[in-house]
């Protein structure tokens, strides 16, 4: 027998989050999540789930009954959209302004389907203007995929716009929400979404590992349509809906329980607060933020227009060493600001403003504690 | 906008998880679950991520250094195996006797592979015999794949020898231990298993949501010798190991943080009652719980020799109503015991013993519950 290796608790300390997510967890969503767990078909989970689809309809403000909480983070999700929507051989233009545009053209490739790249620099939003002329030098194209929230960046790149052009050239439209979702203004049915997906740690303050996703009836037309069947039994919207939608329950996998009490109590603070609230908060709090980054002399990388509230991508000053400094904050502070990603990394910090995160007494300690380690 | 639903906070009763999981949660579980979120980049979570692999490594019996949990459900752990390894057009002998391995074989076909089908009935354990035919008429198979505790029947398979054989003929073996992980001798080095998956929420009786994994060096092998990119980005192990691995960790997903301190808590937990004085428990518990059932007259699925432990499997009498019974347990006694699924439901039901659950108390309450409801 190999020994049975020596181990404590793990008891973390109090961190406070202020990356890219996860985000800071609301206190009642710690709670929930150490309720008792019940089997995944008790008729009272079951009652819950009903719950947590008619919140994250909310949260989306979309009546789509095809909206449910994938049991796996935000990466699932994403591939969930491409693997039940795109079949191989079909086109997808696929928009590239940071480290989440790759991976969706990463995803389109490995199944066998062809993207069609719009690239912006990193930092910029989407060019609406370029998405058009791909959409019309590309008539056979299917799909149009880009990031609303361009966590690797702070960059907001206008989703309405984006889903109108799709409609209008015959695409179905896949949004990543995944760092928009609960922080921005996003109305997926108003603005015709057809696939949306996100993440439960970012500004819905949930524990990370769960992702919403959300399909228009249009993305339901397509995936029934399919010729081939769905590449990924796990991801497999039809399998997952026979648990997920009404009436009968057929066992699919076994729900991950106490995650979903926390997203269910996450949503819940959500509604409490009022959607159109809570977006007011983070663009709120960011301009207090902003204001004091400005005056410890930070240069943000995203020009005004297209900023993230809830994320602030902020260049390095010259002179001060990326770790050593993130370090100073986590040790002394017990602060997570977040380092770089992709082309970024080394030269930018990403402080992020999510959910139960954008308040008042994170962005003071926040800004002292920069003041502090910036000296 | 869409009005906020009005939602009151969920607070389930205390069950006694009974069926075929999620098994009852070891209270030390749940509160390791609510501690404070770190970030999953955190040198503190780094560390305990450490540990989570030794302590698997620990329960799987194994020195392999690709030992992870899964970001997702057992299912998700399942197809992580059969998307890494098996390429379209290889060859691959499934063993089928319950949902399980029919499972199995659809994974096998939505990868574009060729399934070999190797058929026991329903309750029976896999044919070693049938086996070895299957190996010599197939020189070309690459794999075999079967389920070492059928959760559909609670029927154990002989893995050793199932593994010796795959070996003797040329073949990884793709091990299915969602059920039997903790709760039954499993050794994947001394038995030569070169790809096992289980559930968190079974034996090792943590909350549901992940999928410990691990693959042997010669399936690290196959891996790395790929002809076609592993279709799934989320699934892709290389870049996994590449967050999970030592050394600098690369971000690939936001890990499910914690659920993750629940897994490690669930795992010290097993570690420190040692995974010998598990097993024997396991087998403790069942004796006295199988008395108890036969002196109420119910007969059991699986014959004596191949019976799970863990999973009890017993005809439903006649003249019982199978969903009346059950709610009956769950509205007066808050006992979950679990129905049948695919050939065996509304006949059998399913009483689970799976770790933490594995205690007098769970038997004598379960016992003395069925008794009155088959009156």
């Amino acid at each position: 027998m190999l020994a049975a290796p020596q181990v404590s608790a793990f008891l973390p300390p109090r961190r406070i989050l202020m990356g890219p997510g996860p985000s800071d967890v609301y206190p009642e969503v710690l709670a929930a999540q150490a309720r008792p767990t019940v089997g995944h078909l008790d008729p009272l989970f079951v009652g819950m789930m009903d719950e947590v689809k008619s919140l994250l309809q909310y949260a989306f403000q979309t009546a789509n009954p095809m909206t449910v909480a994938l049991s796996a983070p935000g990466s699932a999700g994403m591939e969930a959209c491409f693997v039940n929507l795109v079949e191989p051989g079909e086109k997808v233009i696929v928009c590239r302004n940071g480290v989440f545009g790759e991976r969706m053209r990463q995803n389109v490739v490995r199944l066998g389907a062809v993207p069609v790249l719009v690239d912006s620099p990193w930092g910029q939003p989407v060019d609406p203007d370029a998405v058009e002329s791909a959409l019309k030098a590309n008539p056979d194209a299917r799909f149009l995929a880009f990031v609303h929230a361009e966590t690797s960046t702070g960059a907001l790149s206008d989703a309405k716009t984006l889903c109108a052009l799709a409609k209008s050239h015959g695409c179905l439209s896949i949004v990543d929400a995944v760092t928009s979702l609960g922080g921005v203004e996003l109305r997926v049915d108003e603005w015709g979404v057809d696939a949306v997906y996100s993440g439960s740690q970012k500004c819905l303050s949930c524990v990370p590992g769960l992702s919403p996703l959300s399909f228009s009836p249009a993305a339901v037309d397509k995936l029934q349509a399919r010729q081939s069947p769905v590449p990924s039994w796990f991801l497999d919207q039809t399998l997952v809906m026979a648990y997920w939608g009404g009436g009968k329950r057929s066992y699919h996998h076994t729900a991950p329980v106490n995650t979903l009490y926390a997203l269910h109590e996450s949503l819940r603070q959500l509604a409490g607060e009022g959607l159109e609230a809570a977006w007011q908060r983070h663009r709120d709090m960011h301009l207090i933020l902003r204001d004091g980054l400005e005056k410890l002399g930070l240069k943000f990388v995203v020009d005004a227009a297209a900023r993230l509230p809830q994320l602030n991508a902020v260049y390095i000053p010259e002179g001060i060493d990326d770790a050593a400094a993130r370090n100073r904050l986590l040790q002394e502070y017990n602060l997570e600001i977040g380092g770089g990603l992709g082309d970024l990394a080394g030269k930018a910090w990403r402080i992020g403003l999510m959910g139960y995160g954008a308040r008042r007494e994170n962005v003071a300690l926040c800004l002292k504690a920069l003041e502090s380690v910036l000296k």
